[in-house]
């Protein structure tokens, strides 16, 4: 099969299209044939060696995948031939997504939602459970309750909007100018334009903050929430110094990092087969072009990068 | 800390206790101080060569634990330092059972029943997950339901009749004439003494054959079931010559391969506080007596084999 690999850490040009053996499903596997392969940021850091969470290279880099069974390890019953499946196989021990054909645990995918073509189905997995895992299993967001959600047009950020939403909560969000209508259409109650507004000054009283962004922005955030509220982060799960000042000012600190879990995909898979969910892929680029696509997200679309192999 | 090794395929004897680094724990990872690890059959597969699914030796076996959360890697959020916690990581990609500290994904463990001591907890999740996902993802057995379990008083059987009985199926099961007391204080409805009764004569209109043994067991099961019954099997899931045979005799046919999950870890921790699973522990042996341990397995005893590191 054909499958991007790179040899060395470094920019996006050590990415290239190389020809590997089929991956070979091991006992609870399926082996899927990818019709969409999603690119997300962290890839970016793992590619240039800051987060070398696969050890050195050689490796093959990307989880999100949508496409088709074409293979069973006999032993699997989830799944038959030609189901179309979506997930995030092995992440973080293994990765296998950038390529025709991925292999992984049934439990690691859940059906495609029907109404999502495998280019949108492939932009849900990591920035979906991301957000479910925080909003839901953590943070068990509820009816009524006041989530401030950072950069509600970014990957993550605009699923969270969407799942906070669909669980009943006032949803306040900041982005950029050019994006408060995208983030009002994602059912945003209030959008902040933050490079114009202190956000910290204008919104109080929330319950639960989803911070996405990192920086100074995860210390403004403490302020707006009420007492004993939970702030939840993606960047800053390691920072004890920040986990420290939280609960010094009576607050809770957790942070999430995603798990691979088929119920929570299927969770996912409900509430996009409702209409409650949407996702937005930016523009997709064919499997050769990955370097092209590694550098296009690095300037922050609006919305998901998607390699077609 | 203390692991034992094998660096080359044999018997028992190739099993060694040596000292090696401690595991790391991956994002979404949690380290567990092992206070107890159960063997199971499938490991003496994979010791001799005949099962190679860990590749080459060197290597460490065992899944089963039970034990300590001592680490977490930041962003979990499922346990806190001090839980217990019990369940199989990493099966079947990789292995790290028998030895003092283990890693997996949080989603590889549950909470500990609190009713069972370590020792009792570290024999469940492997049988416990294979019945459930055999009885309840696959076969969905429900009340009413007459269920024939193959091997009544085996490590999965003797798990697989009590979750039978819980969800309420009339259960059938077969037994050596010494151990037929103890699968009826499991509650089977009905016990067989197999060397002495040809089960296929007397049992018939069984909806779910839930088939542990294999060999001509198998077949002969068939001839039980009533039309459309369905025939799942942990040790023929390879065998399409039986599984067409099945489906030509008007039957269904399910091989399963147990898989992590710890939804069903939840479910079977529920089972088991709530007084409806028990779990029966034959012997135990210190981890540097894990050759000993393998050999008293070979003699089927009835009930687990389980290490104390």
């Amino acid at each position: 099969m054909r499958a991007v690999q790179q040899d060395i850490f470094g920019d996006a040009d050590v990415l290239k299209l190389v020809e590997r053996p089929d991956p070979v499903p091991l006992p609870t596997e399926i082996l899927v044939r990818v019709k969409a392969a999603a690119i997300n940021p962290v890839e970016a850091y793992i590619r240039s060696g800051a987060f070398p969470v696969l050890g050195q290279p050689p490796f093959i880099l990307g989880w999100d995948v949508s496409g088709v069974v074409e293979g069973l390890e006999p032993g699997v019953n989830r799944f038959k031939i030609g189901d179309e499946v979506y997930g995030m196989p092995l992440f973080p021990r293994a990765a296998n997504g950038y390529a025709e054909k991925v292999t992984g645990p049934s439990r690691h995918f859940a059906a495609k939602p029907r109404s999502l073509d495998h280019i949108h189905a492939a932009a849900l997995p990591l920035v979906g459970l991301t957000a479910w895992q925080s909003l839901v299993d953590v943070a068990q967001v509820e009816a009524g309750q006041r989530v401030l959600i950072h950069a509600g047009a970014g990957g993550v950020g605009h699923v969270a909007v969407q799942i906070a939403k669909a669980r009943g909560a006032y949803v306040i969000t900041t982005a950029s100018a050019a994006k408060l209508d995208f983030v009002r259409s994602l059912g945003a109650d209030e959008v902040i334009d933050y490079r114009n507004v202190d956000f910290a000054e204008k919104v109080k009283g929330i319950d639960v903050v989803f911070e996405t962004v990192g920086g100074e922005t995860a210390e403004r955030s403490l302020r707006t929430l009420k007492p004993g509220g939970l702030f939840v982060t993606i960047v800053d799960r390691r920072n004890a110094a920040l986990a420290e000042k939280t609960r010094q000012a009576g607050l809770r600190f957790a942070g999430v990092a995603v798990e691979p879990d088929h119920h929570g995909l299927e969770e996912l898979t409900r509430l996009v087969d409702e209409g409650k969910l949407k996702v937005h892929v930016a523009k997709t680029f064919p499997l050769e072009q990955v370097a092209d696509a590694h550098r296009f997200l690095a300037t922050k679309p609006k919305g998901k990068v998607v390699l077609i192999p």
